[in-house]
């Protein structure tokens, strides 16, 4: 691509200190941010974007663009400067200038949501480029579904060291190296600097050898030489396998008297560092503006995609499998639901006590087999976490139209990679690991939550429940901490049914992602024939809690519980009620939604009275923290919380108190106000 | 020190061979576990023991012993059979054959706290070899103190694909290479299995390779011939790296129709099956029973040490440093308190106004200059964690004296490292990160919790308060997330005096390890000079709340508040005073600490009357959930229960209602029913 496009040397220069120029002058005007990254990589963006990146600026959704991710995040003002320069409608050089400022889409890391260009929310280190990953594996397992002429992209990545340094790298890399992605290309900046100091204050490695026993192409550059960066980036192009170009730059470049030390990582220059810079680089224009003949060098580069663009259209349009693409790429929500329907329907004949992990693989069946845009995986869990069916073949390197990833031992590396999935489209991604490991990964689910994609976190062995691999094994904190994280729907389903509707939910919820926490022990089926409130029609985890059985007796208690504590609740609830204490149950999947609900809803099942009149439990194996937003200060909190033990799982749970007559027993206790 | 000790070949198969038996029977018995790690490093494990490994079952808590850790935790069995037949009181044989059983001390992973001889809590992959590094770089740091009489001990690591394939197997040894900890030695069972299969299912990797990367010497042996396991011992003794040892092994060698597949990793074998392995190692003693030729062999492995043992304990008899040693071992609670009393005593004097990271900076100085113990770092944050005072030069290759480890862009890494410090004993390890990024060490926090180890985690920029990084850096739900962890105290002071009483409540505090979650904008001092309640020896952060103010007016109000949003509290306090409605102050600076109070002293604080006599209000600059123990369901939580975003501190302050006047004008409305 380089020979036709090539941008003569002075004009690349002219472009990279354009970067630098509005780098230098946001963080400035901020006092805050980090000129460091964006000044050192300028010729790379610049040649990379100038020549080689195949993107549309007026149609950021394209779905054959590349995929660019800055990886280094906190080096934003580089992509606000290359979508402003290119030619994107946004950020303007208004928002620009108000970098880092509240309300401006120029926020201190780049955030999908808030700017069309963003690949991905970028900033904490590694996690670019681990998304970057399942970005580069969505596209060729798109392209061995609908062939190059609708699928054909590359992905780029701008990473630092400490995106390298991070365990998250060795995790992404060793995927990218297996799967073969030689359609990746990460170009490291390569500027032995680190917050600290010199990098080697902090590390001794050889970086490339690393990637090569990763099984990736390397290849250094000069990364103020334009000619050598596009002979790095020919190589990288031309090698099958994943590449990394070591670009060797002086950070801050421009700044005289600060280039080349932490200093210009993450603080302003200073009004006369920025004073000399301008004299260094010879650039005399106001802040915030750029000269006519540079800004036009800049827009032609976002023409070249346009004609790529327009005969991308043409292609689909005469394409014999536009059909086929079409219905890949629609919502999966329907589709989920209605399977999701025709399952339930059949439960209703006949109930099944199955482990909620059992129930899921269950589910997966007939969501897979519909939904072909659904790619499942495990980290090394596929039998334990119950997530392959017989629809979704091994996706392999050579099988890129496989469903199903081998993840290996990589909780945070998948995690990652599904993000990216979600975020390239055309793929719904899903992956097990135990519940527990979720802490492996905890930031990549915050992110998903954050970028608002659509992964579906499978995550078993939920409880104690697991029983003899003990506390190392065993979740106590971690379904509440989950709650905490915002827009993440955390669903812990009660049985076949709930695991049922709960995959639905997961799938409906274009914006959020979601936990399945799934028992490794067996739970019987709580509602379905003879169930008086039967109904095959209406998905009740919808509402994240809803009463499954009423009081009989006069009621003096309310009970709700989670996942397989439900089914002990509506056995505490025939003790109690045998001995005339009335009990609601409340089943409550999933917390975040219920919290959604309007008041009334909230008051039906929970009435505002005094609690000496009825008392509200809630019983959950895990932390009862959190649970007081449902049962006030008199309320009952029926949880774990210390650490478990290695034992059987029946054992364990009577232990910590967990059987109808222990809970019953507390909750009269409560009740005569002990 | 192979020569005088090497066992004659077949002795070592037999000695081998009970391992084996121990380990198929025990998961047999229990129907549950893992053999196939046990006997595929049978041999391994038996020339380690037998010649080479320096310990002294009869003083597990030798200073001076080697350490060994099984990072592949699920192969528990192993170190089980290897405590027993070397001669440590526990486990017996009866502990054994109740393997996984509850109470047993025989857990499902092996658990520091339960058995002396076991060096960590591992299980969690990858761990054990990263806390392997703390160990080896705390035995490093105290030789340089100490000298070679008193600390010449070696650091050895059992671990599997698992270990090596987690993202913090790339940060252990990177900072392993770096700090060139050549006493450090890690046997990968290099089986070719993982659970889902080969290897070659997920990862395409050349091992050896990447370690040669990160700087470390690697050789191969056959890991079921002794004499290749010895020559790749002694070649790691002899090279200055730290090794890697790719021991080639057969997983679940000696079981003949299962052996080599991934059939043998987590599952009981069965009685077929065992009965055939026993046909095929010639094994015809009972389960649960050793030969007395065998026990014999396998009791001498453990007399060796205890000669060792004795020279050292003469040795320190007469090491011209032996006041040192017995100083520098000494609980550090005590000098850490005084040092803390003499810093407050002088804020007295002179109220200082300063984030709580500075504050921490301030009480660190006078805190490591009494307490040589005390070893900092960061990972890569120093400036930004302030955890490097003057009285800590860095702890380099060079210079293993040092106290202040440069840890780079490894958060999960130090963390580990941090465990496996303190676990060496010695040392008591401090390091920094953002709050944001505990998420990346998240399960190593937890296991500083589960094994009872004294770490201080430094956890700065702790709320929106950070300003323009924007939300992928802002904490939300992270401290709350952290109070669920059991065993973990999590401090959020509000000033520099609750800053220095919480750093000495996390060095008193030997089998608790602490969070200190710091600001990065300034706090003005809220206790001392003119403060009625001002006693300088009085810890009132100990009870993890305490009322600093008590209603003027009639007391309509409680507000509660930990951290940067204490000072928000007495101003909302004083405009509601202005106003006739009494208000109590309460600092809550560590939840879990106030738990552990008595009733009385909870009434105390917070009396409990109906809630229209008087409103219970917490204010923290994060999620609501989990306060609502405190405020009932009719008080008010005020928090922040979505995403951040970027922008100065007081605009993100003041849009999400942190304002004194928002604050009160919440209250009023909860108070008039609103």
């Amino acid at each position: 691509m380089s020979t036709d496009t090539t941008i003569a040397d002075a004009r690349v220069s002219s472009m990279a200190n354009a970067i630098r120029a509005l780098s230098m002058d946001a963080v400035q005007a901020a006092n805050s941010g980090h000129p460091g990254m964006p000044m050192g990589m300028a010729e790379v963006a610049t040649v990379l974007w100038g020549e080689y990146l195949k993107f549309d600026p007026s149609a950021p959704d394209w779905m054959d663009r590349d995929r660019f991710v800055l990886s280094a995040g906190h080096g934003s003002m580089l992509v606000y400067s290359l979508l402003h320069l290119s030619g994107y409608a946004n950020p303007t050089m208004d928002e620009i200038s108000r970098f880092r400022q509240l309300g401006s889409p120029c926020a201190g890391h780049p955030e999908n949501f808030l700017l069309p260009g963003i690949e991905a929310t970028t900033g904490p280190l590694g996690q670019g480029l681990a998304m970057a990953v399942g970005m580069a594996l969505a596209e060729r397992h798109l392209n061995a579904n609908f062939g190059d002429d609708l699928v054909d992209h590359r992905t780029w990545v701008i990473a630092g060291d400490g995106c390298l340094m991070e365990g998250v790298n060795h995790e992404a890399i060793g995927l990218a190296g297996h799967l073969g992605l030689g359609r990746m290309t990460v170009f490291w900046d390569d500027n032995d600097i680190t917050i600290d100091g010199p990098v080697n204050l902090s590390s001794s490695e050889d970086i490339l050898l690393r990637y090569q026993a990763a099984k990736w192409h390397t290849v250094r550059c000069d990364g103020h030489d334009a000619d050598s960066i596009r002979a790095a980036i020919d190589a990288a192009m031309a090698d099958p396998r994943p590449s990394l170009i070591a670009c060797k730059t002086v950070i801050g470049k421009g700044a005289p008297n600060k280039q080349g030390t932490s200093a210009v990582h993450g603080a302003a220059l200073g009004a006369d560092e920025v004073a000399a810079a301008r004299k260094e680089l010879g650039w005399t224009a106001e802040p915030f503006t750029v000269p006519d003949e540079i800004l036009s060098d800049w827009r032609k580069t976002g023409e070249r995609g346009k004609t790529a663009h327009a005969e991308w259209n043409e292609r689909l349009e005469n394409a014999p499998n536009r059909g086929d693409w079409e219905q890949h790429m629609m919502p999966v929500g329907d589709l989920a639901s209605a399977a999701v329907e025709r399952f339930i329907t059949d439960l209703a004949k006949e109930p099944k006590t199955v482990a909620s992990r059992k129930a899921s693989e269950m589910v997966l069946g007939p969501l897979t087999e519909k939904l072909p845009s659904l790619v499942g995986g495990s980290a090394d869990l596929t039998g334990s976490n119950n997530t392959k069916t017989k629809f979704t073949d091994p996706l392999t390197a050579e099988n890129y139209g496989g469903r199903y990833v081998y993840y290996g031992i990589r909780e945070f590396g998948m995690s990652c990679a599904m993000n990216g999935m979600a975020l390239h489209g055309g793929v719904v991604p899903y992956g097990g690991t135990f519940l527990i490991f979720s802490d492996y990964a905890r930031n990549a689910i915050r992110l998903a939550a954050l970028q608002q994609t659509r992964v579906v976190f499978v995550l078993t062995h939920d409880s104690i429940g697991l029983g003899e691999d003990g506390p190392t094994h065993q979740p106590i904190e971690h379904v509440m901490s989950l709650r905490l994280i915002p827009n993440l729907n955390v669903f812990r389903p009660a049985d076949i049914i709930e695991t049922a509707e709960c995959w639905a939910l997961a799938l409906e919820t274009s914006d959020t992602p979601s936990v399945l926490a799934l028992t490794r022990q067996n739970l019987p089926q709580l509602r379905g024939k003879g169930d008086e409130n039967w109904s095959r029609l209406t998905n009740r985890s919808a509402r994240g809690g809803y009463r499954l059985k009423s009081a009989e007796a006069e009621r003096k208690v309310i009970l709700m519980a989670s996942g397989s504590e439900v089914h002990l609740a509506t056995e505490a609830a025939k003790m109690l009620e045998a001995d005339g204490i009335g009990a609601d149950v409340l089943s409550m999947p999933c917390l975040d939604l219920f919290e959604q609900q309007d008041a009334a809803y909230k008051e039906e099942l929970l009435p505002e009275v005094n609690p000496s009149e009825i008392l509200r439990v809630s019983i959950e194996a895990g932390v009862t923290q959190g649970w007081e937003r449902y049962t006030m200060a008199r309320g009952l909190n029926i949880g774990i919380d210390r650490f478990g033990a290695s034992g059987r799982a029946e054992e364990l749970f009577e232990r910590f108190g967990f059987t109808p007559e222990a809970v019953t027993a507390k909750i009269k206790a409560a009740l005569a106000g002990n």
